[in-house]
């Protein structure tokens, strides 16, 4: 480990170095790491799934410049059990309930590595053809898994991309909805769009639409209720968008989802797609979790009415085992995507960009630069199969199902709003009073438990700072309607029914010891 | 291979199914694939560089619905060989000398394992503090290998983090000084803001303004010289502003490079600074391609000034060995970009980000979600250790300058712009006429080769697709000044001095066979 300063003096090279992508070398050290990581999952339950380390923790134990000398992987090794994994919150933990999955999965764990080994940089077809005709290929077979209309896919006017994340695909589409709107009604109107959400849609949105200069008064959360399960109302909309016209301001997107992040609730795509198209509103369906469900038969109708919408997103990275980071968005009119996002420098010019027979991809997205990730999509799709992929997503349905009947035969508890994929959302009932615990104990009755909401919110956001602070299980929470309560999200690759089990009796405990203080 | 029909009647579970992250499985599977890529480095010289396929050949190749039954890794493998390699640009070739480099190494690779192996999304401290706390630790690292001043270290004020790319870099960059300045003068003026760079800088800037909503009138590429190399230069960029301030337009943010992608041109960053100053502009500093030499003393002297600017970024993924994507971005005020990006749900809401102790990245970039980037930064740094990396960068750069040394001795040829990292800038000159390369074939001396420029264009056109059609070597283009130029650009990790010497033949045999026939 050296200073920064002694070496300045090196300004001619001293030693014949090793090359850096030796391919003997990479094969070696590929090994090492593989049994690393293979070990690292046979021995995951062993560690506290919500990392126990405080702020600031890891500057105690690293060195505050970067070392002279070449280390060998032994030793970083040891370090990452030493130094990092105390400080991982362990996302692929079949413990792991927290917001919501990271889904990993050998199969996309694979196509990361030919991703990465070859390192190829597909901002235009021309870069390396297989990274983007691949993606347009496996974006249509995804597609049809999912039965989107024929409008989202290559084989009809359509077609998909593979973004980072939702909040991409949203800037994206926000984008190329708002420049088709100015192009119309000119540039200067900018702070007369309005962009349309729930007060249960992602944060994505806002930030999408602050990045893209969005007028912060101009952002609707339009208010949701219990009595619609959190789902947008399409009345409502129409009224908000009625007041924004009346105001003089321009309608321009709406963002629906289906499965929010507090609640998996479902915003009604088909009525929403209505109200919007009675005002020119671009409709972008963000499935960021529950999209994958979908490829099931039974789950399919959530997304009944995608057909009159602009474009549709999910992420294969929550609940489709691609691993971080693969969100699939499908448009009907890539030119308004392209339109707004094309940039075309003489060095990147090329003969296949100029036949206009290929797909350039940087044009569907933020940056030049792309991955290869339809790699891990291709790989998952193909090592698993249709029925597989079905068969792993509905497992963890009926886990979610099972823990939820766990916790309707335990009058302490409720479930705050319906489970409709593989979360469920639940509360512990304060006792009505302090007296009442210390002489009867706990009763299952109704009468004992109520909805004091102000204690209640309490009372489990202790319960579920106990839980997690054990280790044992991690979970995290949401607030709809004033209601805190506590996700329960099933989805880690490596969950089995004894995990569900286990950690319902974790919850039980840690709601038996919190009640005896509250 | 099933089709999308019949499978519709399995809506209940037929089969259990493996786990999709069984630990022995990933080790077996694992192992596989690294010797799958092991193979290919070592092999990876009998393929073409550039990809021979036409648009189109995948979808001949590939079923068009994704399978119903899983397949397994060897069948899939297989058509990696089959379908995929032959529609890959080999950016890891050593032969390969396009674009920028998009570098890899075993580092890299490994950090990119641990990375998707533990599959954590990092969007704030409390969803994995190691990833949060070590991404912060090695760009304070780097940026002292840098020697950045301090206020752009979290041991300053400021702080670095890791973004995709330099589009991100810039977008966000932008954001936070767009947002900043219409705090001051109101939102409604969004369409007077201006964005400065010249007309070499790369198309980046001009893609990160459309999307921030910035006026497409209110994009200034300011025109560079060859007397000032293709850098911008400070008097030009005051003018501009004058006139525009003059026109009632706000100057806003300027994007200065150093290392601009046609020519490697740098921006003098002191001087632009200065001007910038004078009228409260943020300077973002974009050296994506030749940040990475600055660790190297006698390269740093290119960001003299860097210490005035608002913001500075590198791509490590282009030359500093850590695979696509990376991009390391510092800035000075943090809250500025944190102001303009950042959004709290309450599902997110956590002690330690109340606490206000810790860094929350989420609201430093685009996307909510991110990977574990750091870890193939700090694996990077340490395997191979600040001597061995500036060893690698200067290796290359000898390179290039041999590259140079060969077209010197051969008078058929010229450097158009001088050599300043590891890329060369050169063309074939046309002979006077076709008469007299028909009765006296070619002479060396300067009275044959002479400078029409459109013919010479046409030729260099002709020379540079010959030399990739034959799959050998892999450059491309660029224009600066009129002049269509070959960029050869040292920099693929397993490139070798026998490489580029191969390289030089490679160019010579073709001009040979184009000059033939011109």
């Amino acid at each position: 480990m050296g200073s920064l300063h002694v070496e300045d003096l090196d300004n001619i090279s001293k030693c014949t170095v090793e090359n850096p992508l030796d391919p003997e070398e990479f094969r070696r050290q590929g090994h090492m790491m593989i049994d690393f990581l293979a070990d690292y999952y046979r021995d995951i339950e062993k560690y506290p799934v919500r990392s126990q380390v405080e702020p600031g923790y890891l500057r105690k134990e690293i060195p505050d410049s970067a070392p002279y000398n070449p280390e060998s992987i032994e030793t970083i090794l040891e370090d990452v059990h030493k130094q990092i994994i105390p400080g991982i919150t362990h996302w692929q933990s079949p413990n792991y309930f927290a917001y919501f999955p990271s889904s990993g999965s050998v199969a996309g764990f694979l196509g990361e590595m030919l991703s990465t080994g070859f390192n190829v940089v597909g901002f235009n077809w021309m870069s390396s053809p297989a990274a983007t005709e691949l993606e347009s290929i496996v974006m249509d077979w995804l597609g049809k898994m999912l039965k989107l209309p024929k409008s989202f896919l290559f084989s009809g006017n359509g077609g998909g991309v593979l973004q980072g994340t939702t909040c991409e695909a949203i800037l994206c589409t926000l984008t190329a909805a708002r420049d088709r709107m100015l192009n119309k009604i000119g540039r200067e109107n900018i702070c007369k769009l309005v962009v349309y959400g729930s007060d249960q849609t992602h944060c994505a949105l806002q930030k999408a639409a602050q990045i893209a200069g969005i007028h912060p008064n101009n952002f609707r959360a339009v208010p949701t209720t219990k009595a619609n399960d959190y789902g947008l109302s399409a009345s409502a909309l129409r009224s908000t968008i009625l007041e924004d016209i009346e105001a003089g301001l321009v309608p321009l997107f709406l963002c629906a989802t289906v499965g929010t992040t507090s609640s998996t609730a479902v915003d009604p795509i088909g009525p929403l797609c209505k109200v919007a198209s009675d005002y020119s509103i671009w409709v972008h369906v963000d499935a960021a979790y529950a999209g994958s469900a979908c490829i099931c038969p039974e789950f399919r109708h959530f997304i009944d009415g995608v057909e009159n919408a602009d474009s549709f997103s999910l992420n294969a990275h929550k609940w489709f085992f691609t691993t971080l980071d693969c969100c699939c968005l499908w448009v009907k009119e890539p030119s308004a995507l392209i339109k707004a996002l094309s940039t075309n420098p003489e060095y990147l010019r090329n003969k296949a960009t100029e036949s206009h027979q290929v797909v350039d991809y940087k044009d569907w997205q933020i940056a030049l630069s792309r991955r290869f990730r339809a790699m891990k999509l291709w790989l998952v799709l193909r090592s698993y199969g249709v029925a597989n992929l079905r068969n792993f997503l509905r497992s963890h349905v009926k886990m979610a199902k099972n823990f939820e009947g766990f916790i309707a035969l335990d009058k302490r508890f409720e479930i705050v709003v319906p489970r409709t994929f593989a979360m469920v959302c639940f509360r512990l009932l304060p006792p009505r009073s302090p007296l009442i615990i210390k002489t009867n104990g706990y009763q299952n009755g109704n009468g004992v438990y109520h909805k004091d909401e102000s204690r209640a919110n309490e009372l489990n956001r202790r319960l579920l700072e106990s839980i997690n602070a054990s280790g044992s299980a991690y979970m995290t929470h949401s607030m709809v309607g004033g209601v805190y309560m506590i996700r329960f999200a099933v989805g880690a690759s490596l969950t089995e029914e004894r995990h569900v089990i286990l950690a319902w009796k974790v919850v039980q405990e840690h709601a038996d010891a919190v009640l005896a203080t509250f």
